[in-house]
């Protein structure tokens, strides 16, 4: 049989360098490849003790079908949440829940982008962002980035050559790949951006809450007069990745079209997940929880920072964020990030080549580093021993 | 804010009917509208001790990000599962976990359709394929069904006459809505058919495990010589839907281009639900769980159908389904089921009018009732109370 695929399928490809990074799977290997948070601060105990409460009180409803937009008590608590922490004004009816933070990029790929529709990002920016768009044939135009966000000058005249533009994709706080936050100046005139060419901003933001230093700062739909911004939140890192739980919050009018698409594409979250992380935010103190989390990660950033200032090559530069899970370092011009990798899985350490962060550009002399999964002695004995293959090579 | 949203997003519309059947929630109403099953047979203490389980042995990994693909020993089950009861030759490379079979129906839209392309459907078909399949842009073709299935004639004319056809989308088991199952002959013709004319089968069986006599028929991918067919599973109806854990079968190199494009959509589903259904399945026996289902809705189906020949205009036809969870009902030609619906609302029953199920006609005298999600002496007492609507109006 010949199968005839879609022809977005030309567009979705399996990446190498996630066939590279499948040898990372070895126990021996440091890696700091991935985006994942660490285990063992998952709150196991506290989440046996919900768990067993929701199905001894509520089993049947837990494990039943239930609405599209998700459960009301958890859409309240984020809404509450929200309006605390980043400067929204949210009630339940502007929260849909979705089946972790990056199927609210996917919706909102289904909801605004047709074929050829643009999308102007960060450069770098999201990986996995950029796949999700990409499947919607959408054409990415990168937007220069500097360490206070999207230089805004530099956005204006893009929307102006790209008359129509779609979507604006950001990761204001702690961005993956680079670590950076965005100003409260650059956040205000996003919105404002936004507003005058009546573009839609998506504001991901699954690191918010890791800040290490510095204050908070509130979102960029804080400063959205129009309703032109819609938010991504997740319990990912926060809480634990395994339940596949986030949002997507915005206007009623632009939520309910999020409802009427998720529920074609699966109807609705898991129930139980959805109740017993409710359950756990009424019985247990989540920002204990967050603290304990900074407190690890802090930790871990500092020494990967240290590592990678005695044991990088001097003529680099990388980031040093106030939050998140990743440091983003740029070589010399003449190192290719991949070549690079090739060699470091020879002896037994990964990170992620920058190249994949740019939708269109080949810029190979980047890297960035994850430093939120692993052990100190570890982060220290890896960046080490990237740093000897550096220099001997 | 003027939203300028996706063109598909005219093909993806709030449905009056979902509108109207929200009056349904109301506890004094006996609605026949869902497709729920029955709670009240959940394993909740099970899943209790084997949730437990999981979080004490395996804690940390079933709370972490895991592969696209699923857990392998779910994978495994599922795949011996479907070899033992359905005449396939699965491995676990032949499965990926999907959030639920709706996601199933949703990522084979997103794998094969182009704007245009032609899927061809039972007349009636699955209302949610219809709207899984319409954000994709596609035109539906119904094809003539009978007792026995599609009729292979018809079938063999639609795909002449729509060279280039992209998918038949089939439910051979108890189908919904109507509750027919296919017979032998068809199934197998049914794969001849897309052998001869190149053309993708999904076939969507959520409900196969649910017979209540009569014998199992092997599927539509046991005489698939070419690899022209996918199936799909769900845990929604022998187990609970709650936990949205439902697969995609099909050849290697086609369920490769699954795990593609779910990386993307949402990265991967629910890990501890994942980990407990499969935990579930090593220490229990889910054949008895089964038995216990089938036993329950045997009776609410028969209750059902005894009800409607006793309570029901003499001049209707309807289904005697061997299994699955719906009856299908013809009225005479004058009667129009939303009309009537809005009548049964005001007293306090409901059901889903028959139009829905038809992607591109108006067929306005038909109407499906689900019997799993209700106590017997409601079910009696639902269906008089229609009756006597009917023969007053």
């Amino acid at each position: 049989m010949e199968y005839k695929y879609a022809k977005r399928m030309e567009h979705i490809k399996a990446s190498e360098i996630r066939e590279l990074l499948k040898l990372t799977e070895k126990p021996e290997v440091i890696s700091f490849a991935g985006g994942l948070p660490a285990p063992e601060l998952f709150p196991v105990e506290e989440i046996k003790a919900v768990n067993d409460h929701v199905l001894d009180h509520h089993g049947e409803q837990a494990l039943q079908y239930a609405t599209t937009e998700g459960y009301k008590p958890l859409r309240e608590w984020i809404a509450k949440r929200m309006n605390a922490n980043l400067g929204t004004s949210f009630s339940d009816d502007n929260i849909m829940i979705t089946h972790g933070s990056q199927q609210a990029l996917d919706l909102s790929g289904k909801v605004f982008l047709d074929e050829g529709d643009v999308v102007l990002c960060e450069s770098p920016t999201y990986l996995a962002a950029i796949s999700a768009f990409n499947a919607y044939g959408c054409r990415f135009v990168e937007v220069e980035t500097d360490e206070e966000g999207m230089i805004i000058t530099e956005l204006e005249k893009a929307l102006k050559v790209n008359p129509g533009s779609k979507l604006i994709y950001v990761i204001p706080d702690f961005q993956n790949p680079t670590g950076r936050t965005w100003s409260l100046k650059r956040r205000r005139e996003l919105a404002d951006m936004a507003a005058k060419y009546q573009v839609m901003v998506l504001e991901d933001n699954p690191y918010g809450e890791l800040r290490y230093e510095g204050e908070f700062l509130p979102s960029v739909k804080s400063f959205d007069r129009v309703g032109s911004v819609v938010c991504t939140g997740t319990f990912s890192k926060v809480f634990c990745p395994g339940y596949r739980i986030g949002w997507i919050a915005g206007e009623k009018e632009v939520i309910r079209k999020y409802v009427l698409v998720k529920q074609g594409v699966d109807l609705q979250c898991n129930t139980i997940a959805q109740m017993v992380i409710a359950a756990y935010l009424e019985k247990y103190d989540i920002d204990a929880h967050i603290n304990k989390i900074r407190e690890v990660y802090r930790k871990r950033r500092d020494v990967a920072l240290d590592a990678v200032s005695r044991y990088f090559p001097s003529d680099i530069k990388y980031t040093k964020p106030e939050g998140g899970l990743f440091l983003w370092i740029e070589l010399g011009e003449s190192v290719n990030t991949v070549d690079l990798l090739e060699k470091c899985l020879e002896y037994d350490v990964a990170f992620v080549p920058g190249n994949s962060f740019y939708p269109n550009q080949n810029k190979c002399n980047t890297l960035r580093i994850n430093f939120s999964n692993m052990q100190e002695d570890k982060i220290t004995e890896g960046i080490a021993r990237i740093g000897r293959i550096l220099r001997h090579s």
